[in-house]
This record gives C-alpha cells, structure tokens and sequence, in this order.
C-alpha cells in the first residue's frame, strides 16, 4: 500500500481543520506539513484544540516547508490568495485548491465576479472544476484541481442533469438555499458573532449577487448548450454545518426523479430519496455525503429540488480529499466512508 | 378609561403564554379568566414558570368559566377544536380564534384542507379573516375574528399588494418560508425534540401539501379578481421564533417595491425597507412587527420580495391583540408597542 | 407626571440597545441623545435594525451632545473608559455607569482586578454600588451609581443575606456560574464566532481570576463583617441571554431557604421559589426578575442556592432603570414590567 | 484478522445510533442484526436517515433474532428493560449492557437508587463496571460489562486517582456538571422539546437526588477505602452533546495534576491538559477523547479539575465499543481513533 504524502496550506481555518480530520482516518494518507502564515511555529493544538491528540507537525510558514518530497498539496487558503501561491509551488507538485481561485474557467468571469484580473490564468488553463462524480475522468488526469464552492456544489448537483437531459426549463430555475455559518469561515465578522446570529434566520447577497452564481452559469451553461442563468438566494440558518438547496423548476416531477435517481445510481456519496421523501441537513452532517429529495407541486409541471450536503466536508474538504484520491490512484472513497454524525 | 375583562381559552400553549405576555403590559386588557382542560386546576406559573410572577388566576375548565361578564375571548385552542367551543359561547361575547377552524369562508375548503367537515358553518358566515391591514373596518364590527397561519400572514403580506395592482405575474410566484420552531405548538412529537431539530434545517409539507394554502388561495385569488395559486415550501429552522418569507416574483422590482411602500405607508407595525436592504428574523423577535425588503434579480423583471414576522407575536397572539383592540374600540396599538428582543 | 431627558452614552453595545428597548415602554423617560463614537452620525436602526422602528435620535460623538438640558445619563461604554467620560460630564448630571469602572469602592482594589490605577478616585468617593435591593436608600440619593456585574449580581442575591444573617459558613462557598453570550458584548473576538460557541459548553478565567470576585469580596467582606473569599468559576453556555449561579454553602437547608425568602419578601422582582424547586434561565429571559431556588442537599448541612437573572436586563440595563427610577424619584419598577420572553 | 459479528439491542435510540455510526469504520465488527421493539420491520434508514446509506439489516425483534451466531451484542435498551433481556440471552454471549441496569454492584443499591428490586441478581455478579481504564483486566475477562453513566464517567474520571493517592479531601467534593441534551435519549417528553431548551441553561435532579450518585458513591468509596460521599448538581445546557464536570477538591492544585498526569499518561483516549489550561465539551464532540484540566484556586489548598467527554461517544456507544474490543481480544482503540468533529 502507497503511502502518500501530503502538506495543507492554509490549516487555521475551518476547511483545513476539516482536511486534517478526514485524513485522520484516511489509510494511505500522511499529513507532513501544515502551513498558517499568521500562526507559524504554533502547535496545531494550540489553534484548534479538538486535533491536539492528532499528534500533527507545527504550523509553518509557506516558504519553510520542505515540499519537494510531499505528493499532493491541499490549499486552503483564503479567496484571491491561492493563485499566487500556487504558482510559487514545484511545478510537478499536485495541488487541490480549495479556494474560488481556480474555478471559472474564463478568467474574465473571475474578474467580474471576484472583483480583480486573474494573477495566474496560465494555471487557470490546466485547472479542472473539482465536481467528481461530472469531471471524475480529468480530475484523474489534473495536476491542479479547483474545489467548488459548497453552495454551488448543492446547486450543481440538483439541476446539472435535468438540463443535461432536457427535462426542465432552463430560464425557470430558482435556488432558494439555506446554509450553515461555517461556510462563512473562522472571520472575525460582526455578523458571525453567536448573539447575532443564533435564533435566527435572514438572506444575504440576494439578487444575483452572489460569487457562487459564477459557477452555476458555467456549469448550467455548459450542460445546457446554451446561456442559463438561475435566480439565486442564499439564507444564512443558525446552524454549524449544512447546506439546503431548494430548487424551484419547470419540468415533469417524475421526470425529473428519474433523471436523477438515473445519473446518480452508481455514485457513492449521492443518494436520490424515494420520490416525495424530503432530506435534511442533520442527516449529512460530519459525512461526504449527499441526499437529493424530489417532490411534485400541486401545479402540474412543475417540481421541486431538495440537495443536502455538509458544506465542510462534501461541500469543501470531503471533495477535496475525494478528488486528491483520485488524482493519487487511490480508492476513491478513501478516508470518506464515516457516516454522519447524529444526533 | 374603559378596562376590558379579557379570557383566554387554551392558556397552556405557546400562543397562550404569548397572549398572557403581552396583556400583562395593555393598558386597557385584564385577564379575568384561564382555560385549560387537562391542566385545569393548576397555576399557571406551574404550566410556564415564567409567568408565576404576574398573578394569573388559575386554569379552568372552559365550562367552570363565569364568561358573562367578560368582554372578549380569545381562543388559543387547538386546530379541529375551537368550532365546537365557540359555537358553545354566548352568542353576544366577542371572540378572536387563534386557531385555524374559522378561517376559510368556504366550509369545503374546509373540509379539503383539513379533512374533516366544517362543525359550525353558520358561525363562518359571520367570522373576518384577521389579517389587520386588509380587514380593519370588518373587523371593527366583527364579533368572530378568525387568526390567521402565521406563515400564512408573512406570505400576504409580500404578495396580497401586487395582485392587486397587478405588478405581479399571479402565476409565477413561488414563496420558500423558513419557520421557526414555536410555530409547531407544544406538542409532544420528536421530529420537535432539540436533538433532532437543532443544528439542522429541513422542508417540511413540500409540494402544495401545507395547509396554509388554503389561505393563500383564498387571499390571492379575492385579490387578484381570478384564481391564483402559489408554489410554498416551508421549512423548519432552528430558532424558537421567526418566519421568513422569501418570495420569488415576476414583475418589475422597482415596481413592486413602489407598490408594497405605497399601501404599508400609514401602517405602524409594516416596514417596508429601502429598496435593496435585506430583513432578518432578529429584527423582530418578540415584537408585532413586520420587516419587508424587496430586492431585483439580476434577471430583468424579476423580484425577490422578503417578509419577517415573530409567529408567535404578529402570527399570532400580537395580531389577535391588535384585533381584540379594534373589536373593543381601544387603541389599535395599544399592548404591542413593545420592543423587539435582541439579541 | 414629569418627563425625563435620557441621554445614553456607548448606544451601540448590547447594553446600550436594551437601555433603548426598556425606555422604549418607559412612561417618563424619552432618549434625547445617544451617543456612539466609531458609530457617530449613523442612524441607531443601521446598528441595530431592530431599533429602526423606534424613531431615535442619531448617533453622535460625546462632545457634540447637548447635555446640559438632559436629566440622566446612563453610561453604557467600555470597561476603563467611563472614569474620564464621566469626569468630563456636567458636574450635577445623575449618571448611572453600567461598566465596571465605579464598582469597587476602594481604588487600589480597582487597580488590583483591572490592573490600570483609577483615573477619578475623586468619583469613586460618591459613587453607589448599583445592587437596588441592598442600597435603595443611598441610590435615592446618589448623583452617581455603578452598575453591577452581572454574574455578581447573581452571586451576590443568592449570598449576601445569608452571611448578613450568619446561617452559612463563610469559608465554604463555592459559585458555579453559567452565562450566556451576550455577557461578552459585541466584540469581534475569535471565541464569540456561532460556529465557535454554539454547541458546546466551557469554563473561562477560572481559579479566581475573574474580575468579578472584586466585586464578590467587597459586598461579601461588608455582609459578613470580617474578610470573605470564595470559589468562583464562570462557564460560556450556548445561549444569548441568561445567568445562572449555582451556589454551594454550608448551613441548613432550610434556614438558608428562609432567610431568602424573608429578606427578598417585599421585593418586586425578586422571587425566591419554594423550598426544592429549581429556576431556569429562561423563566426570566428578557425581563428584570430574578428567580431564587435552594434545595437541601442529601449530605447534612449543605444546601445549594441556584440563581438565575437576564443579564442584559436586571444583569445591567434593566438595573440600572431601576436605579435611575429611583434617583429621578419615579415609581421604581416603571419600564420594567414586561414579562419573560418564553419560548 | 478475525471478523467479530455484532448485534444490537434497542438500535432505535440515540446511543444504538452511535454505536451503529462507530462499528461502521470499525476495521473487525460487523454487524448482523438490530432490534428494536416498536418499530421491528422497519428499515433502521428510516428509523435514522442518516444511517439509510449504510446498508444496515431490518429492525426486529430480540426474539426473531439468530442470536447463536452472534459473538456480542450490545445492548441499548431503556433502564430497568435490560435485566430481563439479558438474563434471556444464550448463556455465553458477551454482552455489552449500555443501561444502567447493572452498573451497581449491590443489588440493594441498585434497589435503592433505581426504586424496584433487581431483576438478575446472579447476573450482577458476573457484571464488570466498564470504566475501561480502571477495570481493564477485568473487562478482558468478562462476559458481561456494564456500561456507565455518561455524568459518573466524567465525575469518576476526575475524582477517582485522587481519592486512590489520597491527594484531595473526600469530604469536600462538588462535582457542577453540564450535560447535553442527547444523553436524555429520544424519548417525547415536554422538557426535551427545542422551544423549551434552546437558549437557556437550567439545573435538574439537583440535591442529591440523581442516580449517578449510585455510581459515584460506589466507585469513589471503593477508590477511598472508607465511605464517600460527594454533592452533585447536573444542569442542562442547550447543546446535543457533551458533558462538562466542574469539580472543586479540598487539595493541592499541583498534586492534583501531577497526580491526574501520572495515572493517564499511558491512556489513549485520556488527555491531561497543560497546569492552568481550560477543556471544553465541543472540543471533544462525536470522538472518544477525555479532555481533563485542573486549575489552582485563588484560596491555597483547592483546586478545579474540569472534565469532558461526548455523552454519547466516550460517555457510552464508544466506552461500549472499547469495552468490546477487549472482550473480543481485538485492539483497544480499533474503531475509535474518529477525531472530533469541529465546528
């Protein structure tokens, strides 16, 4: 059995933090290196208490880790800063990006979304969008792969196949999404302390504000085969961890059931809910995986979408280590097979 | 000043304790009398400790209640229970139902929504949908007041204004509601247990199922001059109190925005955000107030419309106050003048 | 009935935005002016939306208000701020400071717990300890009264009369005290994030370092007669608002439970519960009552005395209305009536 | 490598949820049948959708199960159902008990605590208590382990190696304990609802009066060699899991530590924190790990040991699992190396 050797820049965030316990338990996985720049030379238990038993290496900083004999490097960095570390790194080195650096394809898209010009859009050309189970193939093959976002990855996952296979209206398509607080990191915001948030509920970067929208209109465009946009809104709920997609569409309910029930039969983490059974959040917590719930509306024609998923784990760090096992050759639900965490 | 002997009929709910709350501070308001059949006899500091300090007589059976001299009821009974009782009052004593048993006008919506026929159908001829905004004058001469579904009253209140002016495409609206979970009751049930419910968020009733479409229907449609019907998915979040209405409309913003500020202008309790601004739940814990925010999508012609009630304030027992008020010729704002609670 | 101008300094802390939502219902105070330093010129609903709906004046630097026409200033800024803001003040403004500043009367001990010499010993000379209940008489006539703390003046309530009396032991008095949130303020501290503090429980400055025990040690010195230390350790809770002292002490139960009872007999928000029965932290949660619990324990000779208080309300700004009811000479529990917020 | 076949008594409750989610990664368990009483034929995914991907056999009942084959079962029942079960077992099953049926090696303890006579006095005979690290050898060898209390595992593992070293006062011990909601179970009772829960703390079998005291008295008075009694209050704290005890000792603070270090150093899931250094619940969540932290007192002489543990995971489903593993000859911590999940 090939050991593997990883390092995790960016570990004094929620998603390193979330990489380092599913390799925990990964059996051919090595963690060799952290990096935080602000915290190095920190016991790693010392920023996140819970991993103190991990026995982990101390945080360093970037430019003193010793990288040449590490195999694949998780970046978890913040947005706008990973494309200028990467391109510092060994050439050859595999790397996941877990940051929304990498994820358009077009970096004139990044630009207009993410507020500034692309710093590497050489990479760019080579980076593959990390949504497995549709890229499984190239991520294989990827040097460099960009995670998704994890609200775009609950969105992708409900609508990519109904356009792929034409079976709801492409300009009809509402996501009304509810997520867990950690998505928004370990910031110190205002609007993240517990007393503001706890025992409530309200919208944020509603009416196509939102960066993850980049990604819906490249994904639902290119499976599509024409120009999709989607409205979407995404709600902050008094929870740690979750992401629910309500999808609003346009299409024959059991249609759409199938289609999905179809293209998702053989995949691992993602499970397709008996027709009319409704998912939620609690019951993906702490897990890779995915539950998807289809219900017919009382109008005829028209159906609704329900994608949950951990916005840490599948949304974020899950992915990533699905996608670096298999950029390494390992078995693909390496390390990600504990189930869910309830209550 | 004129003091209104007031009874409460179903003391030992949530809507209740919330009614009991905010008499404790109306000028004009006292409690003569408590109901509750399996509690009767005991303290009502024994059923919510947090009223022992307010010297609230004792609960009682509904039948051992000296009702003659008490100038308006409000019954906080459970659904399918209060036709019955009501019918059983004295014909002249004013009522406010909390419940939804007077609702519909039409006793076969009735029966189509909540299975069962109508028990009191010459009482429903009389009774006024307590929606405050839209049925004042009636309600001023009203004596059988029936509550509206708390969601019910977020999701009119968004829309109710653009049918009838017509902004709004009446068949394109889809309303995704996030509840909190007072709106349940206090019912023994475990999907209700903290274990199962916090640090989550589910749909629940998806599909055209949830029985405040009744109300929708009737509303909408009486607004519109046609029929209307709506796509709702609520969903339980977990927090004690709030509903969220996020709305999903076809119309011009601007518009709708100009339409919703126009007809809540004078309201005192209706806020109409700046166009653009977004509402939270927070912002109205505890109080009868109502928080609108209209966003434009960044779909030409479409709009996001929010609504943010307290279920248990406006939803509920802030607007039966408000009503009683009406019904009794006090101030109409008198009681409900109180802050929100935050955080 | 005469008004009262209220002026509140430091309007943009929590305890600055429930002084606001208790005058709101006050029947003769009206806020003339708030101030708010890195906030000035903001209106209060863009601090606190909550507020919006309160037609407030806006925010404004010290300097710039007019407080020569003002009757009271409630003093709501940080710790180690007020002792220069409030010896700039008008020399005959009532001020009531809610922050630690004037608590200990003996400025070396300030020194002691706050590790910074006192900047207005000449003050400190006048100013009353905020404990309503124990020092009516000198608050009466105070210009100048110190808020207390709040998880002091939980520990104090359960205590004092027992060592004013003599039916404890002075040496063996441990306080287990569990606080909510919102007790830390609103500042952007890492261990206040939601996804930091929800969800788990954990003790901090434990051992006798919290700044609290100054307070501990003055009133209980002064009851007992003779110098008094005790054991006190404060824990984090996973909620907003609430203080719950759990007190061990050696005495008899029910002497201990009796002494309680009589000395808080004729207190308005004081209510001891009977002997054995536990209080909740939320029996109180957003008002200014205080519930009293004590219970034998099976081990002769000890009982434990469980005190719960919102500590945003009779914890700070609800205290400190009652204090300036009284200095003003209105009825002292005027604004201060609202019931608990339960659910 | 041998595969070990497992049943599970009582599947449908919190801790047989935990006990399926740990044997899920547990590199030699399998397992091979469910019970649960209500709700035998049912799909276990359906009983908990979360465990729905994890291909589980149907619920049924104990007597419908080929329990011959099997090499343990746990047993999850409710308390005082476990007797009965147990004693109807094939005579030389291994038995993990997880209720607290057996947990009292006297049955007139048992008696006394619990308020009926013991049902299987010739089994508690046989029983191990199963606090791993104190009745290792014992475990080993046993056919029957009981399973503790989650609070008395805490409080044990706080006070027991210093009662042993005689380091402490045994007269004067507080054990103030935090629990989560979950260790209540699944059971519909009004005060586990969220409305009534969340966001407040409040104390429960306060006095003396709960059951782990049984447990406590027996170990600690056994550790002593003389009789031992301590005072106990148990709170709730509105989080799902986790259990905090805060522990005030008559001893010397260093002593304690050292003393405490000493004795776990060589335990796996037993972690001594730093001289000073404060644990918390959400630090150990979903993992088997202890966290223990003592701080010295400002009064010389007492000390604060601080325990936590997740209820559900070394509290009892993980305690259960490591119990088996050395029934079974199989590694102590197989299945059980989960780091916790956070945030």
């Amino acid at each position: 059995m090939t050991l593997h050797r990883i390092a995790v820049l960016g570990a004094s965030g929620y998603t390193g933090a979330e990489l380092v316990r599913l390799i925990a338990t990964h059996p051919t996985m090595e963690i060799v290196g952290l990096s935080g720049e602000r915290k190095a030379g920190m016991e790693m238990g010392a920023v996140f208490p819970h991993l103190a038993p991990m026995g982990l290496p101390r945080l360093q900083r970037i430019e003193d880790m010793a990288l040449d004999r590490v195999d694949l490097v998780f970046c978890a960095l913040p947005h706008a800063t990973s494309q200028a570390v990467v391109k510092a790194l060994p050439g050859k080195l595999r790397v996941v990006d877990l940051s929304a650096d990498f994820r358009l394809r077009d970096p004139a898209e990044y630009a207009k979304w993410y507020g500034q010009p692309h710093a590497a859009p050489e990479l760019q050309a080579e980076a593959v969008y990390g949504l497995t189970e549709f890229y499984r193939n190239d991520i294989e093959a990827a040097r460099l792969v960009a995670g998704t976002g994890c609200n775009a990855a609950a969105g992708i996952y409900g609508i990519r196949p109904l356009l792929e296979e034409g079976v709801i209206d492409p300009d009809r398509i509402v996501i009304d999404l509810k997520a867990g607080v950690s998505g928004a990191g370990r910031a110190l915001k205002e609007n993240l302390l517990h007393a503001e948030l706890s025992e409530g509920t309200h919208p944020y970067a509603a009416g196509g504000t939102h960066r993850h929208l980049g990604e819906f209109d490249q994904e639902f465009t290119r499976a599509a085969g024409r120009a999709v946009q989607v409205q979407f809104t995404p709600h902050l709920s008094p929870m740690n961890r979750g992401v629910l997609a309500t999808i609003y569409v346009d299409g024959d309910p059991e249609a759409v059931h199938a289609t999905l029930s179809r293209r998702y039969d053989l995949e691992f983490f993602l499970h397709v809910l008996p027709f009319g059974a409704l998912p939620s959040t609690r019951h993906v917590r702490g897990s890779n995986y995915v539950h998807i719930g289809v219900v017919a509306d009382r109008m005829p024609g028209r159906a609704v979408v329900m994608v949950v998923l951990d916005n840490l784990t599948k949304g974020s760090s899950g992915q990533a280590v699905q996608n670096a096992n298999l950029m390494l050759g390992a078995e693909e639900t390496a390390g990600l097979t504990l189930p869910p965490v309830f209550p």
